[in-house]
């Protein structure tokens, strides 16, 4: 395989894994077959239509490049015959989910800096690219977006962002550096994920009403 | 009239009954008369900026056209004073709206495929506009979507979407196509109303607690 | 300071004053660290990037200029440590943030002509560069948008909006009328809030449960 094949099969994969976690999220939250496959498609591809249309470079790849759109629509079909076990295989779900977001952040990073965003714009679209859709499959479902509340999950992908930036400013931004940046997000979430890691809440709440 | 004018009075048919039904759902929350006025635009006009975003036709259409900004205020204001008698004539809302997704999807689809889209993403365009005006209500109101819960509405956009793509592919793309493929998206919508038709829901669900 | 360095600094402290509002609210949400600055940079930063995006002029004017970037890091860094004393200072906060609505919806109306837009449209654009921050605070945090439900909100941002467009009909679109409407549209917010002005809201809705 070239390195572009091999960077599309990647990218598949990731949108394949985004949208079980997005179609499984509907299923639990009683959609229709139709809102199932919304919800895949929106979680898979979101963040990326987000990265483009904020760099400008609509219509969004996705949309310009058919097997985007045909991984969700597939990846629906299984969640919607073959939840149960899906929601089984959990575990695996997530190791691919983190391995998604490493390989979203770190090309979304590039991109931007690629198109002449400084490092703070860089860093920025990143994070939204790597995130983006999981706020938005909560959003839809009326859910707080969970990587906003609890676990190391938009940390590891601004550790990401953050380190191509830096490969970027020495020069460095060459496969092994962003690779070992993507292995890098991927192993800080797969961490947090093992040892409960969780980013620091604020206190004295005690006299607050929740929201 | 020209078939210019037809189309931009069937469009502001179109967005009229669209901010009704946003108007509408707006007052049942007891949003005040500002509110139900952004709720009654963002589901009028969501949709058509959403496809321009995506196909870079930035600033969206409705924003260079007057008439497709006073619409939704008329309508707002029809809904606040009139909401009960409004709320009667659900029915005719209902099949006026049916008449607005045949052609909002119509038109934006064959607007992706002459941006130079592939078939897939001006499907995915296409849908988008039909049912985002919809989304967009529902997630301002605290929602989750109801085209995505249940009834036959963006399957409905989804057939559409493909004759178009099919009229595109064999070359029949022509006012006769067009007009029989809103015909025929409209038919579907009020078909599924009549019948109550859904699309299917996941089996299996007992052992897992609703979201 | 010259005229663009003062123009800088106000709309810095507009940042500032919305991100901590949004800062705030994430914290009695309860979200982490992480969420808390996501949502006070979303807060802060998401309505001129709806504008940029509306006007197409993306890569966002906030992506470029990194000091938008790490003022609602350092707000959300003063929410997470003392949020209780912010939330003591809550007068000064919502004065602060009235300025900031006259600062930023004044300027995006200005920007929306200056980009070939007309009355309506600029009008819209303005609004919503106003409102839109506080909107997707709300849409994260799981809220029906405040601004659409009570207090005169939207409501100063529309009379801004309206008479900066008053003012470039009649060629009048210069510094003192900028800075007279921007002051405007503060009364305007300051009045409502001292006084407890709300917009109407609809009457007859005894028969009708609550969405």
């Amino acid at each position: 395989m070239t390195a572009s094949t091999t960077q599309l099969s990647l990218d598949l994969v990731g949108v394949f894994v985004f949208a079980l976690s997005g179609g499984l999220a509907a299923v639990r939250a009683r959609l229709d077959l139709f809102g199932v496959a919304v919800v895949a498609s929106v979680t898979a591809l979101g963040g990326g239509v987000l990265r483009d249309t904020l760099l400008a470079e609509n219509p969004p790849y996705s949309l310009r490049h058919w097997p985007y759109l045909i991984v969700p629509v597939v990846a629906s079909a299984v969640v919607f015959r073959w939840h149960p076990q899906v929601s089984r295989a959990r575990k695996l779900v997530l190791v691919l989910d983190g391995a998604g977001l490493g390989l979203f952040t770190v090309t979304a990073t590039q991109k931007s800096l690629e198109a002449g965003l400084g490092w703070a714009g860089a860093t920025m679209v990143g994070v939204i690219t790597g995130i983006g859709g999981g706020v938005l499959r909560d959003v839809l479902l009326r859910q707080i977006p969970v990587v906003l509340q609890r676990e190391i999950y938009a940390v590891a992908a601004l550790i990401g962002a953050g380190l191509v930036c830096l490969g970027h400013s020495i020069s460095q931004l060459h496969a092994p550096w962003l690779i070992g940046t993507a292995l890098v997000v991927f192993a800080v979430r797969m961490l947090a994920l093992r040892r409960h890691w969780s980013a620091p809440t604020p206190r004295n709440l005690e006299d607050q009403a929740g929201g």
